[in-house]
């Protein structure tokens, strides 16, 4: 049986750190992984082997509640590392060779660029060019992580190069959204129960409102994030994912090829934004981030009402927000259904009048709220009540991190959860226009927000004007009830 | 403006000092009752009014976990007592001259009937044709207590005597399970919610089941016991009612008429029962109960299988239970629905593989679960899990008494949850059949069960030649969950 190798280029930045090798010691842990395994970090920087495991422990101990020193030193001996500018089309020789010191026979090897956006397409070519992407002695995938260009054009362009060295089925676009439990979980609660997709469609349902709220602001990242703004950030990846998961017809199987067939079908089913389908804001003290444009209109805070048209959809509109120095940290996906037909009983205070509310809660607290009107003792009138679920409480498996799933994906070929080439074009296709909304001076009107609020006012109104209100969700967040 | 009285015949019984006065010392101390208001206990017992309201302060100090002494105070100068033999028209006389000294002018007036079922039609008998059945001066209303009848024989002749004596519309016939908070919560559950009628139907539940299960054994009423049984105990009248519920659709408005024509309709609809599709059992000490006979068929524990032949719900099996002597004091009502039409995922140890539940638990836990699937954290496999509600959790207001809801309804002639005459009739026309069945020698086959046990293990059978079994609810009792 031949190796596994995992080869992660920028492997002395943070993702390594943080994410990408306590997940894969998480898994180690759990015997997830194969045993002839090596995983081999490449940077510039000069570190020995053991430098660089002894880092690697301390990354581990620090992202790790319970580290388990008797594991480490089991996993620590497949850790390797190559110093290698990998942006060099001549150091390729030399690595492979190394690699095939260490591997010491047949392998099949996963790459994974852990780097700088703009050493994706040079590292991909460099790839291609010496051979490391040729299928001999073993599979060869590679994971890109976000963000996958930063428009329309660069995205083609670098699938263009993506496609020149390797095959679609090789390649693993990262949105670590779709490695978490809560988000997956919304397939499972839509595909494995009967009772919800009867009512999930454009009779039972008014609108849907996905929000995700930061409490952090940009900190210093001012440089980085004024380029991109939150319609890049947040929307055009993780909201318009979690979108797709909600809004997609049912596949025949959970098999990656039909799954992202599906979420496609959805991106080119939605109507192109107007300017007046999209609001866009900043906190009040963005300007003043060291590596910001002091006449910066890069929104930090944005709503955007997306249309579907099709059978399942058309004329339930898809509200979308998200926003950073916000009061609450929370991500949460909202099903508002319409009023019963005919009521005979009255609502209370504290009743929604019979719109039940779905809320579907991916972080932090992770569960699902059914709000439904009860009645009140003693009177004859309803009020709104909540049918809870909390993870924590009904599974003792913890919900894992989401690079531990992707990881494990990739190495057993399952592409479901990542991102295919013309999903992320017709993301980009949807957004572009909306980023260059908020770019204009008419349609950005410079609205401000204070930084610990619930965002700026204008997004209340945004509503209104459709007749609607952002629901609060019972999802719970921080310690307290969002009410 | 006129006072209001109540009359209570049977004063001196125990329903009088466990439940009514209680009641209605609650709803005085809640300001629920009318101020002008005279309670009359009347018995053969002699007491005078000062001992009548000391006795009923014990009762209540008793029944009431908050006792206030002050409310008393300003309550008991309410109560008043005579003392008469009612099953004799010649004392009626007397009485009228009585309650006129104690209203002092004109009164509305409720009859309650909380003696024993053979003196109901003497005592309605003598209302009439001593003319206090007259609305002279106020309304005249009569609640009569269960049972009503012992079959569709003698509850048609007591229908004979009330309606020779009242107007339907003045006849509140107690089925007291429908005064419960959760009971009435089933109707606000389906109609106040958008999402749940759209799948209650034969489309997408495979069944339903009802059970009341009761951890007394007979105890000191094995006399009465005896000819009752559990039919005539529990089926004919609180389990019919809970179905009746469920199965309904929708009225166009709470009003009385609306709602029992709509609950007449299920009853009219359902199917008559087969010997084969009912099932009668004894705990296995029954028999040696005092006052029961030795020889003794009368089901403690039944099992009974009905089809309702409307569009809703044929081919979806109501299937009740009911039985005494039992492990769990518990009475829910389960909603199995059908599993998806098309699986992509795995279903783990621990799921249901599907089937949703819906469990609306109506004593002891007072909530609502829903059992769906959801994904294992860190697997592609689903288990089941709950949605939870229950009331305690999301409502200060106390879940009163059965008998408090229903005393103030027909003060304020609110039928709505009284039991009409040809329900009742429809009733016993369903189950005069079955009850002859659990006293034939061939399809009484004897069976026993463990007192203490879940009962008879065929009834496990009975449910499996339909290829189901009786499902956990997820209901908790007891201070235990089910499993």
């Amino acid at each position: 049986m031949s190796a596994t190798t995992i080869v992660i280029f920028g492997a002395s930045g943070d993702l390594t750190h943080r994410k990408l090798i306590p997940a894969l010691y998480h898994q180690y842990k759990r015997e997830r992984l194969p045993e002839d395994l090596n995983i081999i970090g490449v940077s510039r920087t000069k570190y020995e082997h053991d430098e660089f495991r002894a880092s690697m422990k301390e990354a581990v101990q620090k992202f790790d509640g319970d580290f388990d020193a008797k594991v480490w030193e089991k996993f620590a001996p497949h850790l390797y590392y190559l110093a290698h500018d990998a942006t060099k089309l001549e150091v390729y020789e030399e690595l492979e060779s190394d690699l095939k010191e260490i591997e010491g026979g047949d392998s099949d090897r996963l790459y994974y660029l852990s780097v700088a956006p703009f050493l994706y397409a040079p590292i991909i070519t460099n790839l291609g060019k010496s051979g490391l992407n040729q299928e001999n002695g073993g599979w060869r995938r590679i994971i890109i992580e976000k963000p996958f260009g930063t428009d329309l054009a660069s995205a083609q362009e670098l699938n263009k190069v993506v496609h020149e060295n390797f095959q679609e089925d090789q390649v693993y676009r990262i949105d670590h959204y779709l490695g978490k439990e809560t988000a997956q979980n919304i397939l499972f609660f839509r595909f494995a129960n009967t009772i919800f997709e009867p009512i999930w469609n454009r009779n039972y349902i008014d609108n849907v409102q996905i929000t995700v709220a930061e409490t952090v602001d940009v900190g210093t990242r001012g440089d980085y994030y004024d380029k991109a703004g939150v319609l890049r950030d947040m929307f055009q990846n993780h909201i318009l994912q979690l979108l797709m998961l909600v809004a997609m017809e049912p596949p025949s199987s959970f098999d990656a090829t039909a799954l992202r067939n599906e979420k496609v079908k959805v991106l080119n089913s939605i109507r192109p934004v107007k300017p007046s389908e999209a609001l866009f804001a900043q906190y009040n003290d963005y300007r003043a981030t060291e590596g910001v444009d002091p006449e910066s209109r890069t929104p930090t805070y944005a709503a955007v009402k997306l249309q579907i048209d099709n059978w399942r959809w058309k004329g339930v509109p898809f509200y979308l927000r998200s926003g950073k120095a916000l009061k609450h940290k929370v991500t949460k996906i909202l099903v508002e259904f319409k009023s019963p037909p005919h009521m005979m009983f009255q609502g209370a205070v504290g009743s929604m009048g019979g719109h039940n509310i779905l809320s579907l809660c991916i972080q932090p607290d992770e569960g699902i709220h059914l709000q439904f009107e009860a009645k009140i003792p003693g009177q004859q009138e309803f009020r709104t009540a909540q049918l809870q679920f909390h993870y924590a409480d009904s599974f003792d498996e913890p919900t894992g991190d989401a690079y531990e799933r992707l990881l494990l994906d990739a190495l057993e070929g399952d592409a479901s959860l990542f991102t295919r080439s013309d999903e992320i074009e017709a993301a980009w296709t949807l957004f572009d226009p909306i980023i260059e909304y908020s770019e204009r001076e008419t349609t950005s009107s410079r609205i401000t927000y204070q930084r610990g609020s619930m965002g700026p006012l204008d997004s209340e109104e945004f509503m209104e004007q459709d007749g609607r209100e952002w629901r609060t969700s019972g999802c719970i967040h921080e310690d307290h009830e969002e009410r």
